[in-house]
């Protein structure tokens, strides 16, 4: 679960662990926490899982890829602040009588806890505790009565939130989107096999193509030779979580159908007309905002330069000095270009605003390194709601959208304009319908039932047989 | 499970994990590959688990055990050569609609492959497949409708095989020893609670003072103050694992009211008795053979000297240089000291022989050194069949005694002469009735049913009620 | 030594290793193979060093920085793939009868061979044999019997090359750079104290001013409260590295008076007048084509996009699973947004081309993903000698440029079309007099004697006093 | 340097570092904190170095001993509490005009100050500022006039203190031992070459024959053939450390033709005979005291047994959990065994008393667990002295016999009585004349000149020639 996980599926003509391990480095972006692949192994006739605490790397850094026998396999990349043990990365791999099932779960199940609750009532056990864990059993369960197809329809109406799934059920392989489309899930041809992933950067690196995406509601199996397709659900509307293309995804990936680089560039000429600014310099937040950057630009007319360095070297575990230095880490990880600020007035370029408090020390320091005007502007709608289906903020409280208007936004991060993109704007750069995205952060209004808050539809739709 | 594993359980008015630490490394000599612990921590109402791989003092390195919070826990040190991931290690804990259950165990469940699938029929998924994970499911079940020590009475019914066990349910800690008391478990009463551990050495370091061992088929609840009894089980006989005395244990602990020290040294002068010798000086194989050879010296008047030295800092870990040089590192284990050895009749005493290759060793070692003749002593009976409730020795065919007599085992070990203890002089030195000690794998005789083997007593005892 | 190494040093009036720490981390790219810090301890009155492999967190992971008492220090990060062991990273410390000396170097000293002998056979004995080592004997011989900045004048007689030096001796700190400043030196004012770097970015993650850069043939000797300035040796001409400009030097520093991002950037637009391209869009390599490739959009008006992505987790430590997708591992690198690339003419920017390998790939790669024409252009002259004091360039016959006409290197490279900025052109952008510039590698003349090269100027000056 | 060190060198037909590698572990007893290497590569003509922090296994765990090319080098094994760096390890290998030399020290040069700075003021420059780097830059300086052995001899004018050295010079290895003969050290021959090294354990490990001790005052070089002696200087009297055969050297080694167990041993008789009790029990502390013990049990007919059993587990490492469980340390460590004890009138025999805190736990510990009676007698006079030539005892307060009467350490340790060997009795048990001991830490007066201690011949000897 969380947010951002990185899934992975492949079946082959030749030991696919290597090719997972690949596909895995290109999910680096979307957890840097642990990573594991499980594969079925031909010959002991069953599931084996590799799991390890860091990058994908570092994960797998005793283990000889080589060495790791199965033509079928399911990777995953985890992101969390929380784990502590490998034991609980993922693939999760459980024993039943049906035999062995794996998952990897990109996404949130919001009725888990009930779940587990009628689960441990039924008399099972549980190890870990976990959602992908009460996945496994409601499938076990179902497995033993019916066809994998069905066990999985049969799973799909108990569980409720964001799931994009690779599964293994012994030496099968499975991709598995949610009904809703929440999260994404492509699938790609490679030679000698067939891929399912995150997105389509996984496939790439493979030199795989992209066949589709896996659609909202469907279920993939996947051989060596091709794929065969389970339409379980269909829903009337999709709810693609638009937060993928503005900041989750990588700039060269392909969600549904939508580039994300040029969906970043759409939003940023949307901006450039919605919030022109009198300006000398668009400068893009590195990396982030880089593409929507280039599209302000290049609308705006006003010419772009890189005017704040990243340093590469600055990353997870870096380790501060003292008290005193803590507060000049900002001035580590990123450097205004003075000779492109000074004296200039500048439209700073993000895709979006959390807390705020980044943003203020940016603004601060480009006004340090002598940016005569600083005109922020943001390529996502004011956060105002939580995440319910992926990212990890608890209350609204630390939003700081939530419950200010942009005018109070605009004081607290020190800007001297600052413009949101409105929502039809980004709408509109995206290419999907606004009742097939799920725009719950930004509005407060959720595709699927949340306790407490507002439902898009007023009549929730007959789920399905 | 495995052979040599060590368990222990604690409640106190203090938390417990230091005191737990403290007794695994006592014992240590009963598991290296890994080590755990499991809390029941009182503010979050569930059992915690830490473990690690490596030696007790390894696996904690980074745990800072005076922040683990909880009064009542378990522990377990690891005997195996296939330990890969500390996901594998023990306590098994498990998360059921009954409560929180973790399990420490020492010993053999012969019957857990049936078990395994007869709880995957019925729905239980595993997470491992270990035998600890079927005790924890059939735990589970019958604690749905029956209290602690009638679920244990009924998991009893279940289960076959050796189990020194420490349990805890929810915030409750338990030991449990199987009805025959195969593997050793005793309980002691240290400052501000109780404790239980596989051997009284465990207690010593605690400065608990041993209260009783824990009888076969007894369960016993500890609290800070004191413990209550259920005897669930009793059989007619014991089956006490002889070999507790002769090797596995410390030599410091008492076992059912037996001082192993006392114990080995009597074999020995029981050995010098039954096998004589003409020699000019006793020489122990270090340290498994000290006592016994303090034994033998002091009956048979020859004195004893330490003709064999052993480098202590040869641990598990050592790496060899080349191929050349491994056949010499019998060297660096052990040397003999050529001022004792020289021109000197020795004898040798040992334990036991397994395989019979390292005792080749050490008597051609000894020869090399100028030793004039040896006569090799060994405080078991010869091992003629496999262990299936504790040593991990799969086929008879690697057994030296097997299909052998004496005098073919003393060509083979190079020896002037040989002489094992009988069996009968053996039972008498360890003062328990024959009857009530396991000596299966010098017998070929089991006190329990195993397929394809002899058992002990022809009519098997109506079990119980 | 080593071209890219970075060096720091600061006087201050509180413990001085944060600081330096901090600043080490900002001279990151100039070398991650190892770090170091030596401080004087007032209170032991000598000089003491902290040194690691890997990038300046991990080689200080286990070391408190707050822990370090010293109000004076030298810092150093280490360029190599040869390094083994922290003992051979510096600062390289040496006890003296004149008192300790620390020396951190960014440089090659071209005569350290005939030093070292000469040092030998006047007695001097050799740890490690570098020519850091060298330098610091020397200075110890001639501070037998001068200042130091006498002794340190004479040393310059002594050796040739290029160096960029923080010094210490005993409690005194220094910054050196050689009489022609091939190697950059700046020197900041911070809160509290004075500081030295390689790069303006070490000064401003520190919040310090820049003063103004070390001059060549400068000594500058640092306190808490101000700077000494000692110019030793003037030369008539200059030899600043232009490569510091293209490649090695950070973006956003400052070097010598000439913004990096600016040249960078004027070498773009020089690049679209001398070599203009009919193309669609203008691609930079990332991140070391990005500045060149504005320019080169800012005056051709063929827009910019980001058509290339980097993958930022594949790091120094990345392992590749098999042989056989080793070949894949541009792919990882490296990824082509289609929606960019597809049907276009594309203008591919880079700032240099060594051996021209990773360029094949990647035009390769961009025609894979449907790109029409590939054009690169490349921000500096074709390289076609070896550097003497800076790069790792052992033979001619390793670089593309070396034999080959622009029209072979293009075929080699596959592109369509293939323009390098020429010398005068890439002068003019820098701003500095070409008689003032190192060129060695783009025209074979070297501004200091090397053995079996040309000489820029025939009559080599009278040295100095 | 450091009381403990072991050294070792070798000269064979086929690669030595396995063979270092080898006896190094046997010489492990001599220190644990780091390790290393060296040898001569006669393909790039130089010495290389190789050290490591921890015991040997560990400190070569990243270095494959098969991939080390060279016939010639010589190992160290470190003893120290302060030792941070591998840096500082040894063997420590020095450059010069003269070639490469490497040195590997046990033992201390006690006018090591006064060289160091004349040396400094000579123009030498340390890196270390270690005693060996000072024996290094003495034989390099005269060998620019000298050979090797004369070179040697002058070095030998130079230094004073205690030194068993092995030293290499390019590719020729050498022994040396100071005049007195202070340390061990011993060579053997081996199939195809020859090894020296401190003591005969290391020499068993290879299978190699003991061909004599290195004589006081002799250098002997080696080579795969044999080895040529030259006895530069010799002295009228030696003095051999007493402790090594007290406590030091491993019980299986023979130093000066003195078997070390049966030195032992026979002290143990003494002492029975010096100091006889009215006792029921001989108990050793393990393992220091086992041989004593056995000598003093074989005299007074008192008979033997392991009444305190040691934690074999319990290393360099540990980690105590909480100051409340420390001072149970003892209890981890070592173990009455009850029935050993209980009742009975116990002999308690260990090799020596420095500060008397852990003797005092033992008595307690055995009283404790029912001991009737504790009678302490050690196989040393009481050290009332530091040492200067070894031992690392800086203050003579710390020592529990300086200023105290044997009466007066017995109430200290709680014994019921105390016998401490005579001098006399030490002395005819070693078999070695008093004169040719050094007997500095239970006498007080020194061979060698020490700065405010007594010498122990009134006219120093004329030195030599």
């Amino acid at each position: 679960m969380r947010e951002k996980c990185g899934v992975v599926a492949a079946a082959a003509k030749a030991d696919v662990s290597p090719y997972i391990y690949f596909s895995l480095n290109a999910l680096q972006h979307r957890g840097q926490e642990a990573a594991g692949i499980s594969v079925y192994d031909d010959e002991e006739e069953k599931i084996k899982c590799y799991k390890g605490l860091g990058l994908v790397n570092e994960a797998f850094r005793e283990i000889d890829m080589n060495s790791i026998k199965g033509r079928r396999g399911i990777g995953h990349t985890y992101y969390s602040v929380k784990i502590s043990s490998p034991y609980n990365a993922q693939p999760t791999l459980v024993h039943t009588s049906a035999g062995d099932i794996a998952l990897a779960h990109n996404g949130i199940i919001t009725n888990s806890g009930e779940l587990k609750e009628r689960l441990m009532k039924e008399g099972h056990n549980f190890s870990m505790g976990s959602e992908e864990e009460s996945m496994a059993f409601l499938l076990s369960d179902y497995l033993k009565t019916k066809s994998f197809e069905k066990a999985v329809k049969s799973l799909m109406k108990d569980i409720e939130g964001s799931y994009a799934l690779t599964i293994m059920f012994n030496n099968r392989v499975f991709g598995l989107r949610d009904p809703f489309g929440i999260k994404p899930l492509c699938m790609g041809k490679m030679d000698g096999g067939y891929v399912i992933a995150s997105e389509t950067v996984a496939l790439d690196v493979l030199g795989a193509e992209l066949v589709r995406d896996v659609r909202p509601g469907e279920l993939v199996e996947l051989t060596e030779d091709g794929y065969t397709s389970y339409q379980l659900v269909e829903e009337k509307n999709k709810a693609h979580c638009f937060f993928e293309y503005i900041y989750f995804a990588r700039a060269d990936s392909v969600i549904d159908g939508k580039d994300v680089y040029m969906t970043r560039k759409k939003i940023g000429e949307q901006l450039a007309v919605e919030h022109p600014a009198d300006a000398d310099m668009v400068v893009p937040v590195p990396d982030s905002g880089r593409a929507h950057a280039y599209g302000y630009s290049n609308r705006s007319g006003i010419p772009i330069a890189e005017g704040l360095m990243k340093n590469r070297y600055i990353g997870r575990t870096f380790i501060m000095p003292t008290q005193d230095l803590r507060q000049k880490y900002i001035l580590l990880k990123t450097n205004p270009i003075r000779s492109i600020v000074r004296g200039k007035k500048i439209v700073l370029v993000d895709d979006s605003i959390v807390r705020g408090t980044t943003m203020r020390q940016m603004v601060d320091l480009l006004r340090s390194r002598g940016a005569k005007e600083v005109h922020v502007r943001i390529g996502s709608p004011p956060i105002v709601a939580p995440c319910y289906f992926g990212i990890d903020m608890t209350t609204r409280e630390q939003l700081i959208a939530y419950g200010r208007d942009v005018e109070e936004i605009r004081k607290k991060i020190h800007a001297d304009s600052l413009g949101y993109i409105s929502i039809e704007g980004m709408v509109k750069s995206i290419g999907i319908d606004r009742n097939d995205l799920c725009l719950g952060c930004v509005t407060g209004e959720y595709p699927i039932k949340v306790r407490g808050e507002k439902q898009r539809f007023q009549e929730k739709l007959e789920k399905w047989e």
